[in-house]
C-alpha cells in the first residue's frame, strides 16, 4: 500500500472503508473455509518440500487454534485487514511467528483462495437447498396424497377453465421443484472443482501438487488453467443466482394462488393465522403478508442476477477488483431463498384446504362442456364440428340456467343430425360433473385420482433417491475432511509418517 | 396478530424474523422523521380539537425524549414490534399512558406515516447527493482551468481520432453531471409533497387538517388522493434509483477512463497512492482498485433499480406488503453514491496529468488529418471530394514517415488540380499540430481554450447557482421544523395560546 | 472499409450484417429528421460561407426529392450503405453529383447526426406519449364524474379494507399519470437541445455557426462541450425509457385490477367483448387477454431498460460502437407505450361498473369499524383505547351476524365506561353503512364525493393546461421547422437575399 | 371472439394488433415444429381410434402441402388467424374439408401445442448453439497450438503481473466456453420432453397416448403434470437465457481483451482488416467496431433476460395469456448468440499477434519478482520472510534501471544472512526473463508450454466427445421423425397395416 500525499488521515480512512465496503462482514461466511483451504495448502507444501516439519507444526497449530476461535464466536475479522485472508494470515503470523507463519503466503495468493473459499461455500450452500426444496417436495406429495378427490377449478387468464384436483395442483409445484433440484445438482459438478494453485494469475514457480489439496477439501476434480481460474470468479454465481432466480419465480407463483385463493372472494382456502397479520377490528380480514413478502422478493433475486451479471459485462480477462462485489448478492440471494423454502413450506403445511368451496367454484361457467363435445364424437358418432355446434348452441340456450338442458340438447341432435338420443337430465349432469370429467382424464399425467396416485408413488421414490444422493454428497466430503483432520492430529502429535503416507496416498486418488 | 395453532413458537420466531427481514434495521434511518412526522400529526390532531391539551402534553414530552434518546443512541429499534412506527408508538404509550398515547393513532396509519418518513428522507438524500455532485463539478473546473492547454488525444473506439485538451475532457464530465443535478431537482418536486392524511387508504373520517401537517412539515405540497398515497410507494424510489443509476454509468466512464489511462501501455495520468494498491515486489504496478469498485458497483444500482420496479410490477392497486421491500434498495444506492462521489472527487483532485505523454499520443495516426481536408477546401478552395482523395494519396504515402509529407502534398495538388501551392514541411507541420488544430475550434462548445474559458465562467456561475437554490430549499425546510419546534417548546411551557395561534397561521400558509 | 484477405466475401456479408444488426431497419424512423438536420446543416455551411450559392442549391433540391420520395414510401434504405446517413449522403451525391454533394460531408459526422436525429425523434415521442397520457387521464375524469357515489372496496392486502368510491379509484390513476406526464415535461428540457456541430468528438477546425442550425430545427437550446455530445449517446434514451417504465408499471396495476375485477369470484366489472377472448362452450368466461399483455409487456419495458444501462456501463469516454445498440430498445419501448396507453383508453372507456356488487363487498368483513372506534372517541367522548377494546369486543360478538350488535354495542359501553347511550340498530348500521363513511372522508383527498368533485375540477382545469403546453411546444417546433421550409423555398427560386437575411436574423434569435 | 359494442371497427384493428404484437412473425419459426405436432397428434389419434381413417388420410394429404408451401416459401401466416396454431389449423381445414380437418382440434390446445413446438425449436437452438461453440473451442485450439512459446503479460487490475502464454490465454476462453457447453447439455435434459397431451390445462377426457406422440416426434420423455406444462412456460426460455447470458459475457470479456490488446497504446494484435472499420484519412486507425458491438450487446441478452423473469413473477398457476411474451426475448437471444459466436471465431482467426511486443510488455515491472523470492527461500534456503524484504529491497534500489542488479542483492544477502551466493547479473536476467519463469510454471494447469500441451490434448480429445454426442441426439431425433415420416407415406399410400404396426412398436418404446 502506497505512501501518503498530503490528502491527509481521514480521506484514507474514507477510501479503505470504501474498497471493503460491505466484505469484511460478508467474509465471515466464509472463515471456516479459509481455515479448511490453509491447512490443506501447509499440508500440500510440506508434501512437496517446500515447507518444513517445525513450520508446519506451527501453522497448523496456529490454524487450529483459529478453527477453535472462531467455533466460540472470538475470531473476529478487523477491518483495517481487508478481508478474511489477510485476518485469518495475521493470525497465523502472529501465533506461529514471523518465519514460520509468512510461510505460508508461498505458492498462494488472494486470487485462487477466494475462489476455494466460494466454492466450498457455493457447494454446501447448493445441498442445503436441495434440502429445504426437498422438503416442500414432501409437503406437496403429502397433501396431495389427502387431496386426490378434492376437485378444483383449474384455471387459465385467472378464470376457472376445467376441473382438476388440488392434488394434481400440488404436483405440478413439486414437479417444478425437482426441475430445481436437478438444476442445482448439474452445477454442483461444476462447482465442486479445486481452484488452488492458480496463483495470482500465472500459477507457482514451485513443483506444487494440486491433486493433493483437491483430495484433502474434498474436491471432485481441478478447475485446471490458472487464468481461467482468476477470470471466471463470478461466473458460478451467476449460474447459481440465475438458477435460484428460477426457483423464487416458482415460490412466487404459488404465493401469488394463496393470495388470490384466500381472498373474501375466492375462498378457496384459509391461511393459518400464523401466516398472516390481522387486527381485532376486522378479524375476517385476514392479511397474507408472509405470501406477499415471498411474491415482492423476487424483485431482490432478479437485482441481484442483474448486479452480478453487469459488474461482469465488459471486464477484460484477469483479476479485476470489480468482482469482489459478486459476495453481496451471492450471500443475501442464498439467504433468501433458505429461509422463503422455509416459510413456504409452513405455509403449504399449515392452510386449510375449503373443498366444498373449491366443488362449487368448479361448477361454474360451462368448465365441462368440451367433454360434452368429445362424447358426442366419440360415443354418438357425431362428427366434431356437428357435435361442437350442437354443444355450442345448447349452451348458449342453457345460460339462464346455467346448466346444460337435457331436453334441448335431444331436440339438437335431432335437428342437426336426424338422430335420436336418449340422454336424461340426471345423466347429463353427471357426465358433465367436475368429479366425473375428472375421473375420466386418466392418461399419464392427467387428474384423475388414479393417475395422480401413481404419479405420487413415483415422486415419493423420486425423493428418496434425491434425497440420498444428496447425502452421498454430504458423506464423501465429510469423509474428506476428516482425513485431512486425521493427518493434522497425527502432524500435531508428531506421527509424522503416518500423515506422509496419508498424503501420499491422497494425492494418488483418482480424480473424476 | 393471531392465535397460534399447534404449529408452535419457534416457527412463529422464523415467520417474524421473515417478516421484517432487514426491515427493522432499515428503519434506523427513519426515527428522526418518524419522530417529526408523529409531532406533526399531534398538533395537527390538537388543532382540530381531537387532542385535548393534557394529552397532546404528554404525548409531546414522550416524543421529545423520544427524539432526545435517538441523539444520544439509545432509541433503540426491538424487531418485536415489527418497524419504527410500531416502535415509536409504544414508546410513547409507555411515557404518556395508555389513554393519551393511544390517542396519537388516531386518523393515522403506517401506510400514510412510512411515506412520509421517506419522503423526508428523500428530500434530504436529493440535496445531499447534490452537494457532492456541485463538490466534484467544482474540481472539474479547477482542473479543466489549469490544463486549458493541456492537449490530448480524443478517443472514438478507444483510439486516437481527434485532440481535444484536459480542459475540454473535464467538462465535458462536469456537464453531465449538471443534467445529473437537473434530474435531482426535477424529481424534488414530486418528492416533497405530504401524504399524511391518506389513512390505510381511504383517508379517515374525521375533520383533519392536511395543510396544518404540509406547513408544519416543511412539504411544498399535499399528495392529495388517498388511494394514490398508498399505491404511489415505490414509485419516488423508482425515480430516484433510475436517476442514480444514469449518475452511476456517469462514474463508471470516468472510472473507466481512468482505468485505461492509468495503465502501463497509455501512462498519460498516475493515481495518488492513496487510490492504488500495490506491492513491494511491483513499485510500479499501481492497482486502480477505487476505480474498478466504482465501476463494479453500478452493477448494484442497477440491480436495485431492477430489483424495485419488477417488485411493483403487476401488484393490484392498494396497499401490497411487497413494497416494504423498495427500502433496502434505495437506502443502499444513497448510500452507494454518495461515498462514491466522495471518493471519485478525492481520486480526480490528486491525480497527475502527464501532459507531454498526452501530446504524444495525440500527435500519432493522422488525427488530424481532416483538417488538411477543410484547409485544401476554404483556403485553396479545391472541392471537398478533390481535396479528401488528394489528402488520402498523400497519407498513404507518409504512412511511413508517420508524417504528412509536404513535397508529396505539392506535386499531388499539382496533378490533381493544375494548381501549384506553395506549403514548406514546417508550415504543413505546424498546421497539422494537434495545439493548432484545437485552437481553431473555437465555435461553441469547441476545445479551443479561449471557448473552453468561456464555458468555465459559465459553468462557475452555474454552479454558484445550483449551491444557491440548493441552500435555499435547505433553508425552507429548516424554517417549517423550527417553526413546529418553537410550537411544541411553547405547549410544553404551557403556552398554548401562542402556539395555537401560529398552528392557525400555519394551516393557512398558501401551498404551491 | 478495409482491403480483404483471403477470408473471402461470404465471410464480408456475415460481418456486415452483425454490424448493421437492425440497425438498417430501425433507421426508417429517422429518415425524416435525418434530412431536417441535413438540410439546416446545408444552409448553415452556406451561411458561414463555406458552401457556395450554386452547391447549396443543388443540395437542397437533392434533399427535397429525398423528402418527397420518402412521403411517397420510396426512399428506401440499402443495407450495404449501412445508416439512414450514409444512404442519405449518397443519395446527395447522385443527384447533386459528386463535387457539390460531398460539400455536406464537411464540418459534419455521422456522431453528431445521429444525436441530432434521436433528439428530434424524441422530441415527438414525448409529446405524443403525453398526448396520449392527456387522453387516459380524461377518461379516467369521465368516469370520475359518472360513479362519484359508486361505493366500492378499497383493498389492501388484496382484501377489502375500507369503502372508498370508483371515482376515487379513477382519479388515483389519473394522478400517477399526471406525475408521468410532468417527468416527460421534464425530461424535454433536456432533451430538445442541438448536438450539431460537435463532429467526430473535437468539433470542427471551421467557423461554424451553431446557433444557427439550434434556430433552424426548433431546438431550445446547445448541447454545448463537443465530447459530451458524442459521450453522452444512450443517456436521454436511459433517462426516457427510466420515464416509460415507472409509465408502464403504472399501466400494468390497472391491468391487475381490472383481470382480477372481472374474475368471477369478484366480478365488480365486466370487460367490453372486444377487449376479451372467448369459446361459445364456455360463453361466460370471458378471458382478460388484453389486460394480460399490459402487464405482461411491463417486462419489456424493463429489460429494454436494462439493455441500455448495462450496455453504456463501464464504456470509456468518447464514441464507442456499442451505442449503437441503444436505438432498439427505445423505439420499441416508444411504440409499446403508445399501443399500450390507446387500448388501455379504450378498454377503460368500455368496461362496464358493477356498482351493486361493489356495494355488497364493501359491506363486508367489518371494513368501517375504525369509523366507530372515531365515533366513540370524538362523539362519545371515550378515550381511544377504551374505544377500541369496547369495538373489538363488540365485533367479535357479532360475528356470526356480519354486523355490529346495537344491544352488544349499548351493553359493552355501559360496562366499560359506565355510562349509557342510546344507539338502535338502525342508527348504528347507518353509521357504519358505506356510503355514510365514504361522506364522512371529506378533508383534502377524501373520497366523499363533495371532495372528489373538487378533485375532479381541479384535474380538468390541469388536463387543460397541460395541453395547451403540449400544444405551443408543437407550434413553436413547427414555426422553426416552417421557417427553415421558406428559407429553402427562397433559395430554390433563387431569391437568395431574403434567404440569406432570415439565416442572419435566425442565427441571432435568444436561445435560452 | 365475442359480439362488437359501438366501439367500431378501427378499434378492433387496433386491438386484434395489440394482441398479436409481432407474434405472428415470431411465429414463422414455429411452422415447421406446428406441422410435425400436428401429424403425431393426428396419427396419435387414430391409433387411438378416435380418428378415423380417412380422416386421418385428408388430414394427413393437407399436413404434407402445407410442409411442401412451407418449404417454399409460400405458407405465409395471417395476422387475423392470430397465431401459427389457428393458421395451420384453418389450412388442414380448408384442404381437408370441415368434418375431417377439424377433428384434429380434438384433444388438444393451443397451450399444449405452443409447448410443443417451442421444445422442439430449443433443443435445435441448444444444438446449433453448442455446434458454434464447438468450432471456436477448435479455433482456440489451433491458435493454442501455434501459440505456446507466445510469452505475454497476465493481467491483473489491466495491468500486466504475471508473464504467460498467448497458447494459455486460448485455453483460459476454452474452458469456459466447454462450461458452456455443459450448461447447454444440462438444459438439453429438461428441455426434450413431451408436453403434448396436457390440453389447456387439466388434459383431455379421452384414452389419448403420450408415449406414442413421445416417440414420434423424438422427444426423450414426457413432462408428466398437465398443470405443470401449462404453467411452466417461459421456465425453460429462463433456463435457456441464463445460460446464453453467461456465454455472452464470456463473449464480451474475450471483445474486451481485443478492443484494449489493439489499441495503439498496446499494440499486442491487430484485427483483420474484415473486423474493422477505418478511413483513409487515418488508415492506422482500424476501430475495432466488431468486438465493441460484441461487448455492447451483452446489454441486450441481459435485457432479454430480465424481460423474461419479470413476466413471469407474480403470475398465478395455470395459462397467462403474458406468457406469450416470452418468445420473442427467445428467439433473439438465440439468433444473436449464434451470429456472435460465427463472427467471434473468423475475427479469432484472423487476427495478428505480435510476439515481439507481448514479450516486451512482459518485461516491464518486475512482473518476475516473485520468482527471485521462491528462488530465495527453496534454493538458497532463507526464510520466506527475509527472502521477501530482501528481494524487495533490491527491487527498490533497482528501480531507475527497470532490472534486478546482481552486486545489489548478493550484498543485500550477505548483509541480511552473513551468506555469500554468488550469482551474475546474467544469470539472475535468465532465472528472471518471462520465458524461463513461464517455463517453471509446470504443475497442473500452469502455463508451461508443456503442460499446456498436454491440456491442448486433453481438449482436443474432449471437443471430439462433445461433437459426437450431439451428432448422436441430432441422429437420434432424425431417426424418430424419419419413422413418422415413413408412417405418413404408408398411410397415404393407403398401406394402413404396416402403418399400424409401426405406431404399436413406436408406442411401446422405453422412455427414459
Amino acid at each position: 500500500m502506497g505512501t501518503t500525499s498530503g490528502w491527509g488521515r481521514r480521506a484514507r480512512g474514507k477510501i479503505l472503508s470504501y474498497l471493503s465496503g460491505e466484505d469484511i462482514t460478508l467474509d465471515e461466511k466464509l472463515i471456516d473455509y479459509d481455515i479448511l483451504a490453509m491447512e490443506a495448502h501447509s499440508l500440500m507444501l510440506w508434501k512437496v518440500k517446500i515447507l518444513k516439519d517445525e513450520d508446519l507444526n506451527k501453522v497448523l497449530q496456529a490454524l487450529e487454534k483459529a478453527a477453535g476461535e472462531h467455533k466460540r464466536g472470538k475470531f473476529i475479522l478487523k477491518e483495517e485487514l481487508e478481508d478474511v485472508h489477510m485476518n485469518l494470515e495475521q493470525f497465523v503470523i502472529s501465533e506461529a511467528g514471523e518465519e514460520s507463519g509468512r510461510m505460508i503466503h508461498m505458492a498462494r495468493s488472494r486470487n485462487d483462495q477466494v475462489q476455494a473459499d466460494t466454492r466450498m461455500y457455493l457447494r454446501e450452500a447448493t445441498d442445503n437447498i436441495i434440502d429445504e426444496l426437498l422438503k416442500v417436495i414432501r409437503t406437496f406429495i403429502v397433501k396431495a396424497d389427502e387431496h386426490l378427490g378434492t376437485v378444483m377449478p383449474g384455471y387459465t387468464h385467472t378464470r376457472p377453465a376445467q376441473p382438476i384436483t388440488f392434488a394434481h395442483w400440488c404436483l405440478a409445484h413439486a414437479d417444478a421443484f425437482f426441475r430445481d433440484v436437478e438444476r442445482l445438482e448439474d452445477a454442483y459438478k461444476r462447482i465442486n472443482l479445486n481452484p488452488l494453485g492458480a496463483g495470482a494469475i500465472a500459477g507457482v514457480g514451485l513443483p506444487i501438487d494440486r491433486s493433493l489439496t483437491t483430495s484433502l477439501l474434498g474436491f471432485d476434480g481441478i478447475q485446471e488453467n490458472t487464468l481461467d481460474v482468476v477470470t471466471s470468479r463470478g461466473e458460478m454465481e451467476s449460474e447459481f443466482l440465475a438458477i435460484l432466480s428460477i426457483l423464487m419465480v416458482h415460490l412466487s407463483r404459488i404465493a401469488e394462488d394463496i393470495i388470490l385463493w384466500s381472498t373474501h372472494e375466492f375462498r378457496m382456502i384459509t391461511l393459518d393465522d400464523h401466516f398472516t397479520t390481522w387486527s381485532s377490528l376486522m378479524p375476517q380480514k385476514k392479511n397474507p403478508d408472509v405470501a406477499e413478502l415471498i411474491r415482492g422478493r423476487v424483485g431482490r433475486l432478479l437485482g441481484d442476477l442483474v448486479d452480478i451479471l453487469s459488474t461482469l459485462k465488459g471486464l477484460p480477462s484477469g483479476y479485476n477488483r470489480d468482482t469482489q462485489e459478486t459476495k453481496s448478492p451471492l450471500f443475501r440471494s442464498v439467504d433468501l431463498v433458505r429461509s422463503t423454502l422455509k416459510v413456504m413450506d409452513g405455509m403449504l403445511d399449515t392452510m386449510k384446504i375449503d373443498g366444498d368451496r373449491m366443488l362449487e367454484l368448479s361448477r361454474r361457467g360451462f368448465a365441462t362442456a368440451t367433454d360434452l363435445v368429445d362424447f358426442m364424437v366419440t360415443d354418438i358418432g357425431v362428427p366434431f364440428r356437428t357435435a361442437y355446434n350442437l354443444v355450442s348452441t345448447v349452451v348458449e340456450e342453457s345460460l339462464a340456467k346455467e346448466k346444460v338442458d337435457a331436453v334441448a340438447l335431444s331436440e339438437a341432435v335431432k335437428k342437426l343430425t336426424g338422430r335420436r338420443i336418449r340422454l336424461s337430465q340426471k345423466e347429463i349432469e353427471e357426465y358433465l360433473d367436475p368429479i366425473r370429467t375428472v375421473e375420466r382424464r386418466r392418461h399419464i399425467g392427467g387428474p384423475s385420482p388414479q393417475e395422480v396416485s401413481r404419479m405420487i408413488k413415483d415422486r415419493e421414490t423420486l425423493v428418496k433417491e434425491k434425497a440420498n444422493t444428496l447425502l452421498s454428497r454430504r458423506e464423501r466430503r465429510e469423509r474428506s475432511l476428516n482425513q485431512m483432520r486425521g493427518v493434522i492430529q497425527s502432524i500435531l502429535k508428531d506421527e509424522l509418517e503416518i500423515a506422509w503416507e496419508t498424503l501420499v496416498d491422497a494425492s494418488e486418488v483418482e480424480i473424476a
